[in-house]
């Protein structure tokens, strides 16, 4: 058994030195934790449009994130902007859409539905579901920099719990747990590096390192063996694949361990994205607004009308963006009636596609309206879908003889087309959680948006009871569902600039700069697409090249690719 | 690189095939929620006391989680139970102890300490250190059901951010990154078995399978190498390891992998406890209660003072335990004098080497005896201390040059005799945190354990400094700590059954069933030393011998022994 590490023989003299040592230390101790900071890379978002005086329009296209973002940095300059947002929907934050009891969902081509949630007396806020990003991880700091700004509370929000389930593989027509299948895979690839360490090209004294990281690497006996000559595990301790019977005043009954060949033969990691909270985007911390992700459009819209200089006008859906000499012209229907906002700049936060027969080409130049055009021939709007259900939390936080470690947030992977089930991270201890009830891609999404919403739902109730059992499925209500290439305004869940046909990185690139004081924004012109972090970057891009001749753009060579974002790295 | 899962080619036909089976799934809803739960395997509080009429006398020594538990589940039974508990200390809870500011804290042989957190007027509960337990794991589902029956709010404790820190390893002087370390190690292990592969003994299809699987457990390329002949990850995406800088309108700038040679020659699995996330007690989902750990031994202190047949005796030293015939009589001093307490059961909840001449040893059956008296020749109690830093949440939370993504929360690892620093999982946007700035076992807590509260300060400053470097380490203030074997009731943080020198089976088992009403409980009599699960287990186990006829007793083979729980497996 390895030590956790060799005790410190510390004597009393080395002590005291130590000690004097940190009299240094201490010295730098300020006092009353005005705390002296390191020396910071600052987020892109702390970039200050420079104090300019201007009575510029700016007309921005969509309140969504980066609509949102880009509004908030102009008004906020103090340099007279005055910014008008035309939103298509009757309510601000686009894809950044929390559905709550009564919220009523139109999908083109398929029957409305409204969301029929319930809320209990005793709950501080109503129940939600994020019908778009649910998330934020550490990593996006500019978009977490507006959210402490903007004082939007957040909350921890858990990816991955070791109690999640996984299927494949199925044991005794179970799904597996998590802490099994990541555990056993894990050890199983330690015992074998283990006794071919000898093969490994490295010296002597670096195979016998190789093999101490291994032990504790894969929970290994001390002889490097995972499984010993009784089928059980070989290390002492709790396993970390967990117990059929917990420990208490006894050990615990420790469960059977998997093979290796079972768990190669179910390709979970090919059938599942079990692995995706190793990726990079998905690692922990992450955290979610409480009470929903549309607390951040909805910060930002609340400071946005309550600025003298900036307006909101909802229900506006751009029909013509045109421009004569210095001046845009852009025309949206509202109430039935087309009125024209007249804009010195333009932001537009459409969707590239939805921009065709929507805007006079001829006022750009030909390598950007070369470049528009490949977007428009590309299938560039990824579809998506998701499906929300209201449970009683005892489905899944309540100890079973299957599972005696209850399930508190996290998401469960499936090969079924629902692709994965997210439990809700919060209030532990209500009745009800919303559950997020499938999350799909590619083939499964343009399938399920083909079907109408109740035909979903009962596909990801079979879905749920193959991964979770009969019960739990059964125990589901309240369904609701989005294929968010069916969202008139928004067409899709994220651009895939690995679709436009040739020469992506150029047109990306040259997108990017804007052309004839027009620019496109949101998180389709950033390297994260599908994240809000994406949109943020974008507005704050585009609101230092309008106002800052000082600011110089970061050179771009490579074009997004979704693909790697969806399907792990 | 691997796709996340092969896209399900469903076709129309196969899809409506699924609705139809979804009419059975969909059956199976009783609608409104009121969820059919599944077989239900219960948590042992869940074991209720038979109805049946008493007036006995309970004594119970030690207002710790288990006396509280024994005296929450007598009183609750409707028995008619008269339970008198006798604190030493003039709080409850023992060593779920939570220090706020101004709070005193006294060890044997040292200055007294005052904590002097400042509290900010914007802050919604006082910030505090928990001195002892500081986290609750999923699987701890007694404990976790008291929580929820006595209503005690909790919140995600974070136990691994992948933005924490480790050292050793050391990059260019500074302490790694947690996600450079984990994951560069990981795909090394992952590269060297997949060249292996070949000599695993496997066939061919499973060596395939096994590539397979190491190219998405390692994020290796797609011809299974770590790094490129240019010395840059070689699989496409974002890398697990993470940036330099972060990706925005452009790609990120990847950090330079680590290579094996440097991991291995850190021996940083052994130095520090970088692995306990994945051991079985410290896997997520954990929790801790918002406010302070205290939280749930003042719930139960509440209940039990609301109850007609309870009370809580405080600053009340047992001083000796002796029984005349059916009688017990436990005399305690208070206020000076000496008072004595009758009873007709004893449950003491007292650290068992403290005991020792407190105890008529008289009073049991000789084997009892024997069992006590090798416990007080032990070295039963672990020494351990805690270091507590209240310091500007800009120090870890701000994005810095050498480390662009902040940390929130989780643990950062160091071969310093501080051992490791917690981050809050609380109140990120507070302008102040309260870290724990070192948590030490074995020799390293014996060393501090001799020195005065300013001295440990002073070395976990300096381990600080070499952790997080200075200007981290300068900012930290208001530092407090405790040597739990300096505590005059506790004399350590828990139970070290393998000391015992011979038969430590024997004894723990006979121990455990009590002798002439006479019963021992507390995380020390379970193989959960140091977790109040290991308390309330206990609790539940004594209190059904008590009182409960047909209670059989799990049998009890072997001892527990916390140098595992403590060191990792």
């Amino acid at each position: 058994m390895e030590t956790k590490r060799p005790l410190n023989q510390m004597t009393r003299r080395r002590l005291l030195k130590q000690i004097a040592l940190a009299g240094g230390a201490a010295a730098l101790h300020p006092g009353l934790l005005a705390a002296g900071v390191p020396a910071l890379q600052a987020p892109i978002r702390q970039l200050k449009l420079p104090r300019i005086d201007t009575s510029q329009e700016v007309a921005i296209l969509g309140a969504g994130v980066a609509g949102l973002t880009a509004a908030y940095r102009l008004l906020n300059s103090g340099n007279g902007y005055r910014c008008t947002i035309l939103e298509a929907n009757p309510i601000v934050g686009g894809r950044s859409l929390t559905l709550r009891p009564n919220d009523v969902l139109r999908e083109e081509g398929q029957p409305e539905q409204v969301c029929t949630f319930e809320k209990e007396t005793d709950e501080p806020y109503e129940p939600y579901l994020n019908a778009g990003p649910g998330r934020i991880p550490s990593a996006h700091v500019n978009l977490l920099a507006y959210c402490e700004e903007l004082n939007v509370p957040l909350e921890v929000y858990i990816m991955e719990s070791r109690s999640n389930l996984v299927t494949p593989p199925r044991i005794d027509g179970h799904s597996a747990v998590n802490r099994q299948v990541v555990n056993d895979t894990r050890g199983w690839i330690a015992h074998h590096l283990y006794q071919l360490a000898g093969s490994t090209g490295l010296d002597d004294d670096q195979q016998g390192l190789l093999r101490s990281l291994l032990i504790r690497f894969g929970q290994l006996g001390s002889d490097g063996s995972y499984v010993d000559t009784n089928g059980k595990y070989a290390a002492s301790g709790p396993p970390r694949s967990g117990y059929e019977e917990l420990p208490g005043i006894q050990d615990g009954k420790p469960v059977q361990p998997l093979s290796l060949e079972e768990l190669l033969d179910s390709e979970f990691w090919s059938e599942t994205s079990l692995y995706q909270p190793e990726d990079f985007l998905w690692q922990p911390t992450m955290f979610q607004p409480v009470g929903g992700m549309d607390m951040i459009v909805k910060a930002f819209e609340a400071w946005i009308d309550n600025h003298p200089e900036g307006q909101i006008i909802k229900q506006a859906e751009v029909t013509n963006i045109d421009k004569q000499g210095d001046k845009f012209s852009i025309s949206y229907r509202k109430d039935n009636e087309i009125e024209t906002l007249p804009a010195d700049r333009c932001l537009s936060n459409i969707p590239i596609p939805l921009l065709e027969n929507r805007l006079n080409l001829e006022i750009f130049s030909q390598d950007f309206q070369e470049s528009l055009q490949a977007v428009f021939d590309s299938d560039f709007l990824a579809p998506t879908c998701k499906v929300g259900w209201q449970a009683a939390r005892q489905l899944w936080q309540q100890p079973s003889a299957e599972r005696v470690v209850p399930i508190y947030g996290g998401i469960s992977w499936t090969n079924h087309a629902l692709t994965q089930i997210w439990y809700p991270s919060d209030q532990i201890y209500a009745r009800l959680g919303v559950l997020t009830g499938a999350y799909n891609f590619g083939q499964d999404a343009i399938d399920w948006g083909q079907l109408e919403p109740d035909q979903r739902l009962a596909l990801a109730r079979v879905g749920a009871a193959e991964l979770g059992g009969n019960a739990f499925a059964g125990g589901l209500g309240h369904g609701i569902t989005i294929a968010w290439q069916n969202m008139p305004f928004q067409k899709g869940g994220w651009a895939q600039w690995q679709n436009v046909e040739q020469n992506e990185n150029e047109h990306y690139n040259r997108l990017l700069q804007g052309d004839n004081d027009f620019y496109i924004i949101g998180d389709q012109m950033s390297v994260l697409p599908g994240w809000q972090e994406g949109a943020v970057v974008s507005a704050v891009h585009a609101t230092q090249q309008m106002a800052d001749e000082t600011y110089e753009a970061p050179p771009v060579l490579v074009a997004p690719n979704s693909k790697l974002l969806v399907e792990g790295f």
